[in-house]
This record gives C-alpha cells, structure tokens and sequence, in this order.
C-alpha cells in the first residue's frame, strides 16, 4: 500500500465552484482508492475508457466522484473514461480525473487533477491540482495569472520535460535533449504544463507521438497563455473543444512562442 | 520567487541525532534560500566545490547550515563542496545537501537531503528527506525498513529511473527505455533510490556516464538493501567509504540483485 496521504487542495477563493466541488472530490477519491488498494490493485485495467484507452482501478474511483460532484454542481462533464455526460447546462467540464495514471497507480508521485470549464466551446478557466501536495494552478482566459513562465525564448540551455520516447520519436527526442540543458521525464503532462506555467521548467513538449487528447491539454491552454507562455499542437492542428475523443495531439507548453517554434522546429528536424 | 513553503521533515522517533538534526537545518535552510532569492539567484554558480562541480547559491545556503548542525552534533562531514571536516568524531556524516541541485534551484520540486552516517567506515544509518513534502525514508544498515521494493526481477514491463541521457550514453538509454514499461526522468538520484526502496519504481541506474559521487550514492547504500533491493556500480567498482571525491560510479538501484543484473547486462550492452 502506499502509507503517504492526499492532501485537501489548496484552492484560490475564486475557483468556480464546479470546478473546486470536482477537484476536492477528485484528491478524496485518490485519498480514499490509495488506502484500500495496493499498487498493483490501482493499476489494474478493468475496462476501456471512452477515449479507447484501458481504464485502471485509479482512475475508476476518480472518475466516479467527479461524475458525481460534476452532477451536483450542474454541468456537464466530458472526461476520458466516462465521454461526455450532459446534465443539461451550458457550461461543459473537460476533465482528466487522475493525469499521470500509472504513476498514481505505482506511487510515483507525480500525478493530478486536471480540468477546464468550457462556454460556448470556449475554454474559460482551468485549475490543476498536484494530488500529493494539493498545490494547485488557477486560471482564468487571457487573465495574467501571478505565476509568469521564465519567458526564456531560445532552446539552448533550456530546461525541459519531455513526454517518454516512444518507439518512432526517439531521434526527435535526443535532437531536444542534446539542445537543452536538462531534460526531465515526469510521465504526468497536466503537471509538467504547470511547471511550465509556474516557471520551475521553460518548456514540455510531446515529441511526436500524438499522444495527446483534448482532457491533457485542455487546462494547460488556459493556463500556460495567462501565465505568459504558449500552448500549441506539433503539427499546427487546432487545439479546439468538440466531443470526438479519438483527436489526438503532440502538446508543445513553453515559456514564450519563440520557444515553442524552436522547440517544433527541432522536433520536425 | 519559488512560491511554495518547504515544510519541516516529519522524521521518525530513532533517526540519530546528528542525521535529524542535519536534515531539519537543511530544510530550513533551503526554505530561507527560495524565501530571498529569485530561481536565477539560486542557481548562480558562486564557487567550486571540493569535488570539482560547481557550487550554486542554493548548494551554499544548505551545506552551511549542514556544516553548522554536524559540528554541534559532533560528528565529522564529508560533503560535496566542504569536503571533509574533522569535528574530532568517529562518525562521519556523509551527506548531499542538495540532491538535485539543479531542480532546487529552479523550483522543479524534487529535490532532497541525503544522509549516511559512517562508523569505521560502514556506513550504519541514512536518512532521505524530500524537501518539498518532508517526507522521509529512514534506514539502519541490515535492518529491515517499513517500506519494502517491488520484489521485481526483470526488466520487461519494468518502471525505471534513468539518469538523463549523457553524450556517449544515449544507446544505452534507449535500450533501456526500449525494455521497461516507462522510464522517469526526475533529475535527483537520492530521491530516485527511496522510490525504489518504497516500491513506487522498479529500479533506477545512471546509464554508464560515471556521474555519481560517494554523497550521491552512500544513503541509498543503506537504505535500498534495506528494503530488500541492491545497489551496485554499472561497472562493478566497490562502494566503499573513502575520502577521495575524484571516484565516481554508475549507481544502480533496483528491487532485486536480479533487477540490477538485467539493467546492468542491458546497459553493457
């Protein structure tokens, strides 16, 4: 098991209370999934998401809550596992209930919750919510937020996440590491964009492996702009709300969009 | 500025005093650095160290304190950037004031103190203690820990650690990667090492760049078999305690003497 608790997240006064409600219900469930499970018992896949991807233990419990809080509070909810649910309201929740899944799963801790409130299609406000220190990120759409990125505009000697080297991006993956000063592999994009966002690292980016869907990126474009820096795909493929979960994308967060195209530019070769 | 507090360690009732009492100086004194100065400040090399590497702002504040906390104890410190300092003790405190340098500096939040406590040369006692949550892994040499490995023996399906990949390391790195399930690159080697003594990561190895020095490596020494995993050089050179910061070593940490024995015939290639 793993002994080490979650935390109550520590929310600015001004979070949307849909927003606060699901993260609150999010960090318990976490709380509550790690005290009855064992590590091997959370990261068991016991059904297909709606995104098409395995469904763990982990993210069940998470998941579970969030539809329950997303119901109370009136909105309508579109997350990975459960697709979209609609409780009759204008205002939609995109959500990725436990980012960082096998490292919530194992214990690594480096996971969180990650959600945006969308109007009209248009993503407003966002918060992440790192589960094991119950740090949190808010942000509202083109409001500057107090954090600011590091605002470094060029790679070399950067410091930088990258998404894991899947089979196909490695030589896209080593052309950045051997640009950047450091490169670290969180395995939890939500988090790492807030690190961008905060100014702990100048950039993330995913190398090419389209792994990203609309719930790991969606705070992180409300949130990685306010705080001064870019959220862009790869490919230069819209990063636009819609309900179909099979779009995927390669996320690029960095300090300043300088960045972010020598970052693209390095990646495509 | 680093917004977030740096808490005290919540340390267990038997650590040695001279361990709790270097670990809690370290933590306040790393609070202090990140309360005063910007992440550029921290990170301004401002000196050399007696191993070679540079000193940075932060290393300085938490090594003083360190310095400070060992000689009220009364005990001997050997350090990375002091060197040895002969407190007329028996015991020699063996310590990494800032595992990670580079991530306390920049406020990516994983770094950590690291410390063994040497009697005639056997190291007895380590205790790590991650800065940004207090947690800590507390370990008596042959003692078996609380906390206990994963037990896994191959590398298939494996979650690792790497060391970010050197000049001259990169196959290697890719074999590995290519192996385990995930590979995490987080950038502080104690903390890595007390991920695999607690079971949330298989294994962890620096890949053949012969980065480690003895204060990377001496509290895992401790604490990893410990736990019932194994800690050994890439290239099998003994660690022993010694007062020549010129040696370095490949560490690798793994959940079994197996585990390591794969890593490492991977890595050799």
């Amino acid at each position: 098991m793993n002994p080490w608790p979650v935390p109550d997240p520590d929310l600015p006064a001004d979070v949307h209370p849909a927003l606060a409600l699901t993260a609150r219900a999010a960090a318990r469930a976490y709380g509550t999934a790690r005290a009855r499970h064992t590590r091997a018992e959370l990261r068991e896949e016991i059904a297909d998401g709606a995104d098409g991807t395995p469904t763990m233990r982990v993210d069940r419990y998470v998941e579970d809550a969030i539809a329950s809080a997303a119901a109370r509070a009136g909105v309508n909810l579109l997350s990975e596992e459960a697709g979209f649910v609609d409780n009759g309201s204008a205002t939609t929740l995109v959500v990725d209930p436990v980012d960082g899944s096998a490292n919530a799963a194992l214990g690594v801790p480096l996971s969180c919750f990650a959600g945006a409130l969308v109007l009209d299609e248009e993503p407003r406000e966002a918060l992440t919510v790192w589960f094991d220190t119950g740090r949190a990120w808010h942000a509202k759409a083109d409001v500057p937020t107090p954090f600011r990125t590091t605002g470094r505009t060029g790679l070399r000697g950067a410091n930088v996440c990258l998404m894991r080297p899947k089979r196909g991006t490695e030589e896209a993956w080593l052309r950045v590491a051997n640009q950047a000063d450091r490169v670290r592999v969180l395995c939890t994009t939500c988090l790492e964009a807030a690190l961008v966002a905060e100014g702990s690292v100048d950039a993330f980016a995913d190398p090419g492996s389209d792994t990203h869907r609309l719930m790991d990126l969606m705070a992180a474009l409300v949130t990685v702009p306010a705080a001064g820096g870019a959220l862009l795909d790869l490919r230069g493929r819209p990063l636009t709300f819609g309900l179909d979960l099979s779009r995927r994308w390669s996320g690029i967060a960095a300090a300043t969009p300088e960045l972010a195209d020598e970052l693209i530019a390095t990646i495509l070769g």
